[in-house]
């Protein structure tokens, strides 16, 4: 068991809610939004600040470290939502960042980290991953890692203690896996509550690294194949998170690329809201699941180019 | 002086606080969301049941009369985001509903209510405006017009509540302008709670009763053209409302057909929410306003079909 797991597992219902409460001046309590069954209900996180959850465990570890290990500034490896949230965050505190980004990822993130006064260095995919997995940047500064870190599971864990308060009644509760901060942090929610909830990872047919790892007993290699559905999937679990997901998720459901699609669509028409593609698959996860239950879908994010939201709703519409 | 206009003029905060307490446990608080500059912020009512702040009105009549009232049943004369909400609201309260459209309503609105299980009568849009107008649909049962109805306004006010606590410092609200309860409901509830607020009515060009009787003194016949804002503009201020609007609203400002699609397609690419062109007029207007203001947009709805939203995104695109 690697320290972060053991360490998390432990996080008790008052420390996850100073947590909370140190990060809600800064985050939207996002509402609860029904499908007409009320069986049903969407977390939309596409409406938080920077358009996605991400936000809440970038303000929580700035929030919860005292401000002595940021005086050499922030560093982290993410130009996708972590980024943005911890450009965001650091910039509301002048906090000087700098981020890490492999030399694939798209134009528009990294302007936008750069509007937000992020330094932002790009290198080969292997020169990045390498920075990512030592944590060393070659530079002075205080790592923040995008997933493996307490506080940003913890962070997460403020989204299980909002749905705690508002739909007390769920019991499943469905969140799309990247790299697995989101479904520890709100199962550890509801774990230190005593509220048992089946826990339910969605990965997208593209890549399927935790679907692999539950199938093989640890975590494997995987592949990852290009997919409109960029925000999730990877070439494996980590392994300082294998322990905790291990723990407390239950099941692991795989949708298509397709279903994604639809339930993206569905998203805009039925509930008003934008989602990228790894932010539908929960929904698409959630539609498949049977009668019974109060299914609790998370959004994780909306962060989607225009010109890919409007060809999916162009495609919904065709016969 | 209106009846209607003299006693709603005269809610004060402890009669709106007791409306809100009642819908409440139906109702979603939309969250207010910020643009990065922190000095325009949305309150996105397209995330509202049913996906308009109709609910809210809705809701508000039935809770607040008694149920005696309704043992013929309850009737309207809206086929759109009004009748939508009194049929989901009614639903609930398993009350019988008719619902009068004009033969022009859009099939889908009409489905929509059958599928809620309201009774749907379709009239000449003569006669319809006849039922409307005189509150008579030749049956039995209790009429509750869309927009003059003392509950309406102090059901819409709940959104001046929620924006009282979410942003103390506001100090302009935009307000899409259809008939007129939304904008006079939160200007009550900011004047019970004696906050001086800049009140700012919002109409698309396609149809402008508001900003003609502002220049006329007085409710004058206005056009309407045919366009895709579908959920606001008439032929006129209605007389009962005319004392309420002269009294609450500060300035009028018409946008054009193109600042409202720009308007959309920002909300979907920053908010990542779904506005139907109605909904989309007040960011329009918001986006106009200079700086120095902390300006509250209201996102009065979503209803839009998929086809027009996909349209609108698409052509945005274009250089």
């Amino acid at each position: 068991v690697s320290e972060l797991a053991a360490t998390a597992i432990k996080s008790d219902l008052s420390a996850l809610e100073r947590v909370h409460a140190l990060i809600r001046p800064e985050i939207i309590c996002t509402p609860l939004l029904s499908a007409l069954d009320e069986t049903t209900k969407i977390k939309p996180e596409c409406l938080q600040r920077m358009g996605s959850f991400k936000l809440r465990a970038a303000c929580a570890v700035l929030q919860a470290r005292g401000a002595e290990n940021f005086s050499q500034g922030v560093i982290t490896a993410s130009a996708g939502n972590f980024g943005q949230g911890l450009a965001y965050a650091a910039r509301a505190r002048g906090l000087p960042l700098t981020v890490h980004v492999p030399e694939t990822a798209a134009a528009t993130k990294i302007d936008r980290l750069r509007q937000l006064g992020a330094h932002v260095v790009t290198h080969s995919f292997a020169k990045w991953w390498e920075i990512m997995s030592t944590r060393d940047a070659g530079h002075e500064g205080h790592f923040i890692h995008p997933v493996c870190e307490l506080e940003v599971i913890q962070g997460n864990a403020s989204i299980g203690l909002e749905l705690l308060q508002q739909w007390p009644a769920v019991d499943t509760i469905v969140v799309p896996f990247g790299g697995g901060g989101l479904i520890s942090g709100i199962a550890l929610a509801f774990k230190a509550a005593g509220r048992d909830v089946r826990m339910i990872a969605c990965e997208a047919e593209n890549s399927t690294p935790l679907r692999q790892a539950f199938d093989a007993g640890r975590p494997v290699q995987a592949s990852r194949s290009a997919s409109f559905i960029d925000g999730i999937g990877s070439e494996g679990v980590l392994p300082e998170m294998w322990p905790l997901l291990r723990d407390l998720v239950d099941d692991v459901v795989v949708v298509t690329e397709n279903e994604a699609r639809k339930a993206l669509a569905d998203l805009c028409k039925k509930h008003h809201i934008v989602a990228e593609g790894a932010g539908a698959v929960a929904y698409a996860a959630a539609a498949r699941l049977g009668g019974g239950s109060n299914v609790a879908a998370i959004v994780s994010g909306g962060n989607i180019d225009l010109a890919r939201l409007s060809d999916i709703l162009s495609e919904d519409l065709r016969p």
